[in-house]
């Protein structure tokens, strides 16, 4: 925490009943220490900070003006939430913000009443705000409820769902989009441009213009008229600006748009709307990054900066003069570049997140054949589906968890006709500190029971690549590669393809007393474990297989494996039922193999946020676990 | 199939290219004899009926205008495609539809190049359109791609995300909005509303007498003006259609609404705006049943009718005096009013099947109470998880297949905060006629890994009601219900509530042979097997336990089960790998019993349609299959 003499108002304010004492005038000055208390913490203790910024006004202004906590603020991917945090209780413990036991990287409500709903992934927050107020009006309670969601959000399925009902279900609640024309990257979609065409409103401008020419044209409009003109103008402004709009349309009220970054404006604005009955939009715009020029500049860029010199601007990324192995997200971006320009049906999709995944290399270099179709899951992929059914062949790329959108999409719209097209699916496993919502832990259970799929996840970079190769030769149907954040462990990754058997794995290591099955990156801590099994004075015989496929598997490895072990561990960085673990169980069941399988997984409950390595050292799943496991498994 | 003399021009059509020989003006007559085909058919052969009706006319203009199967027409759910059937080579063998073997009951392509994708579920025409329309752009072929959409599927957040990137990708598709007013049950939400709004262009026409008086008061409008009043108007409806339609909003040029009853207008239109370049969408009203009185009159019922009298139209139910089990649906329906009588925090969500899962019930006596929220499967879990946050507890109702679309909802929004609601999950298992999109068989192996939930299934309708009773008693979390489509085993049902405990199974019947753990409803055919099993000869000593909970499993009974049995059968009505038969193999395999595990389930791969009956024997899980099992197992 940053010395209190700098802040004078924050340094008082601990919840946001202390701020609500405060007369309104003072409280550009609070967004000022707010939005400063943000940037210094953020530039030693890494996390999401443009968004953050972009709201200081907005989270000052609810929390002035709704009576927290009893009134429900619920926000739409808590990215944004850090001046709400700050506000509500936390800023003692700010600095341990995203730290394994720290405060949690998202709000949820298990970390104050505060916050209302879990917002890791976005589009929830209307669906979640009109539960809340159709149970305070069913509880009869004056509480208000107020949605916060963010125009990238608005491309999401769930926030239309959600919009679509709020105007058909009697509720009194506010929804205010938070329109800064971006998701992490920009903004796409109709519903961006559309809120656009609320800000300019060219009807309105049209049609006067239209009518004063008609009415000039007539010789009517003389000095008498003009008060009556005026009056007429306000009331077809009315007219159109109802009508115009969607929400309006939908019965829903509309305000705005309004400077976002007026903190007295929006107080005066939200306090007027917020005891109107029936439900409520205000549009407001604001700026990602706003008030700290290197933010506001690139703010995709400082989305989540990692460290910075608070007074430079200057991002701190640690620098070393040896060559280093490559993020997972850029061997695919690379090598999906490098795959697209000689096979022209390759195409590529992501929801909002070609900088995460790195497909913007693609993006850059063959725009007319990358879509990026928002924060939008479902569409991705049966949109791929549409694509494979009719001779692309779409690499799709999702993050583990936000796959969870997309699970119909996947069996309906595309498994079930078996269409070829490679879904690769980034952020997989425990990805550190982003924490429990984005744990990308649940797909390999989820996946394994779909029909006609091949699903696949490469030990390191080279294989990745190899994976990626295979994936899109002809005929290889439904491909799904999983591979996790971060960066992988070989540093000469550029090696010319070569196809890989699809389901075959490998030996990586022949042994007798043990066989240690591995799924994915996670096979380079079960090396490092087994070399460990013969340097600190052990000495045990440990064959070490990478099965490549969780399906089809390779069942001449699993003969082998039930033939000649007694003793089997499985490693995968996933839940641990319903993945590598129980394939197992089942083919050694089914085949009447007498072994006894230890399955290492991620275990049956949400796990909390913490580095990779912390987190891999909590559930057994890091080299000292898995090398200790062993051990223990042999001495039985 | 009918006589072909009743059919003069359906009898010489056997694909759209003879359809396209004939003249504009014999389609009115084609269409009588489509509409007078499907009715007769449907009357003996039961399927969906009253939205076939409704699309007759404009399958057949779609068919004459587009070149089909070069041109995708893409429909969004399937019920409606018998029109489409018959004119592209399925007259002949119509009558198996949906039967064992025979037709599929939703248009898929491994059946006809005609069928462009898979259609079960609602919502995705737009973005499997959407792909085919930018595949042809990259193929360079000049093929047309429509989708057809309806109201219903409107409120689905897929259609939104693919009407939200139709705007922003280079394509020139035709989205047709099948505006009906209804999914199964009556649409709702503010689409809808907004889909009227457009119809009736109220903005047009008070603008136009608000200007008319205006002119008049100021005494300007005389004969002379007139005319340039009336291009006025034109201008001014114009600027306003253009401008207040949300799609035009969005750069999808929009046209309509238009009869989609009067097929040669249907035909007129469409050559007009097939060949125009980028999105448009054409929005035609229809009346669901149309052409059939008693359909008209009551669409929902005919929905899927059953066998009826073509003449009368009287629906023939299969009558019997005898008292037959319920309705699983209906046993829910009952029991939720009954509870919700009781527990006044008691809330109902169905996403658009009210009459299907008979929430209707609750529904009729609690509208305040009860959400109909539209196909809409993602909000109606976030929803419901905002209510269960603020203090009420919500029974969600949704078909197995269907939640496959809130799937990280339930884990993001509900289970993540360990909130309490109830999701009752109806059409699980093998649901027979509706086919693989609709067998609800994925359930427990994607809920099983969900961290802190209860997953149960009650054996009869007695449990139902009990688990049901137990699930709304204070702090039980997150607790999902699962059952089968169809009746149950138990005509006597109506019995006090009892409380279940949590995580507990029991002994049906004690055994010394061998142990049949069994999940839900297809434990009445186990029942049956075991009787079997000391009829026929045969004397086995079979033990049978209901597990009754999938998660949290009883770990008591099955300690009971490994120290006493060599042989263990799992049964359960759902995928092979994930369930019951992986639960329990984790559970030997922790806990060092030496059991051999005989799982059965469905298989992996996409099981096909049939009577349940006749699916059962399939897959090897009806009565005689798992007699057959037992005695085998037992003579290894």
């Amino acid at each position: 925490m940053a010395e209190n003499n700098e802040y004078k108002f924050l340094s008082k304010i601990n919840y946001p009943d202390d701020l609500r004492h405060l007369p309104v005038s003072d409280l550009p000055e609070v967004c000022q220490e707010l939005r400063r208390d943000i940037i210094k913490e953020l530039s030693v203790n890494p996390g999401h900070l443009a968004s953050s910024l972009g709201v200081v006004e907005l989270t000052v202004a609810l929390h002035y003006v709704f009576n927290t906590p009893y009134d429900r603020i619920v926000w739409d991917v808590g990215h944004q939430a850090y001046g709400h945090k700050i506000l509500t209780g936390r800023r003692e413990r700010f600095a341990t913000n995203r730290k394994l036991h720290g405060l949690k990287p998202f709000p949820h409500p298990d970390e104050s009443e505060y916050d209302t709903f879990c917002c890791g992934h976005a589009s929830n927050s209307i669906s979640a705000g009109l539960g809340m107020a159709v149970a305070a009006k069913l509880n009869k309670e004056k509480r208000k409820v107020v949605a916060v969601i963010g125009d990238g959000s608005m491309s999401g399925g769930l926030a239309f769902e959600g919009i679509n009902n709020v105007s058909s279900t009697p509720n009194d609640m506010l929804i205010i989009i938070n329109d800064n024309h971006m998701s992490i990257d920009n903004s796409v979609g109709g519903m961006r441009k559309y809120l656009l065409q609320l800000t300019t409103n060219d009807t309105y401008n049209n049609l006067r213009y239209t009518i004063s020419r008609k009415l000039t044209d007539w010789g009517v409009l003389n000095e008498r008229r003009r008060k009556g003109l005026i009056r007429f103008n306000n009331s077809l402004k009315s007219v159109l600006t109802r009508q115009q709009n969607i929400f309006e349309g939908m019965d829903i009220r509309y305000f705005g748009p309004m400077d976002g970054h007026d903190v007295e404006e929006l107080v005066r604005v939200l306090t007027i709307i917020k005891d109107m009955k029936g439900p409520k939009i205000l549009h407001i715009n604001t700026k990602k990054g706003k008030g700290y020029a290197p933010a506001e500049k690139n703010a995709t860029v400082w989305h989540a900066p990692g460290k910075f010199d608070f007074e430079s601007g200057e991002r701190l990324c640690p620098k070393t003069t040896e060559a280093i192995p490559p993020r997972f997200q850029d061997v695919f971006g690379e090598t999906l570049l490098e795959l697209a320009t000689k096979n022209d049906k390759i195409v590529g999709v992501t929801p909002a997140m070609p900088t995460g995944c790195s497909m913007n290399i693609m993006m850059k270099a063959m725009p007319g054949r990358t879509f990026d179709v928002g924060i939008a899951e479902g569409h991705a992929v049966t949109f791929s589906g549409g694509m494979a059914k009719d001779g692309l062949l779409p690499f799709c790329n999702i993050y583990s968890s936000f796959m969870q959108r997309a699970y119909d999409n996947l069996i309906h719209d595309v498994a079930s006709m078996r269409l070829n097209m490679v879904l690769c699916l980034d952020r997989a496993g425990l990805v550190g500190e982003d924490g429990p919502t984005h744990h990308g832990v649940f797909d390999l259970a989820y996946l394994r029971p779909i029909p006609d799929i091949t699903v696949s996840s490469p030990l390191n970079e080279i294989e990745l690549r190899n994976l990626m190769y295979t994936a899109q030769l002809p005929d290889k149907g439904t491909f799904v590669i999983r591979y996790p954040r971060g960066r992988g462990s070989v540093v000469e990754w550029r090696k010319d393809f070569e196809e890989v058997e699809v389901g075959k794995g490998r030996v990586l290591r022949d042994g007798d007393d043990l066989a240690v099955l591995s799924f994915g990156p996670i096979g380079t801590e079960v090396s490092k474990a087994i070399d460990m099994c013969n340097t600190d004075g052990r000495s045990l015989s440990v064959a070490h297989y990478d099965m490549r496929f969780l399906k089809p598997i390779d069942t001449e490895i699993l003969h082998e494996v039930g033939r000649k072990f007694k003793h089997v561990i499985t490693v995968e960085d996933g839940v641990i039922c319903g993945g590598l673990g129980d394939a197992v169980l089942e083919f050694m069941s089914d085949n009447g193999y007498d072994v006894s399988v230890r399955r290492v997984g991620v275990p049956d409950k949400f796990v909390e946020h913490g580095t990779v390595k912390e987190l891999y050292g909590i559930v057994g799943m890091d080299a000292e676990s898995l090398s200790r496991l062993m051990s223990e498994t042999l001495s039985k």
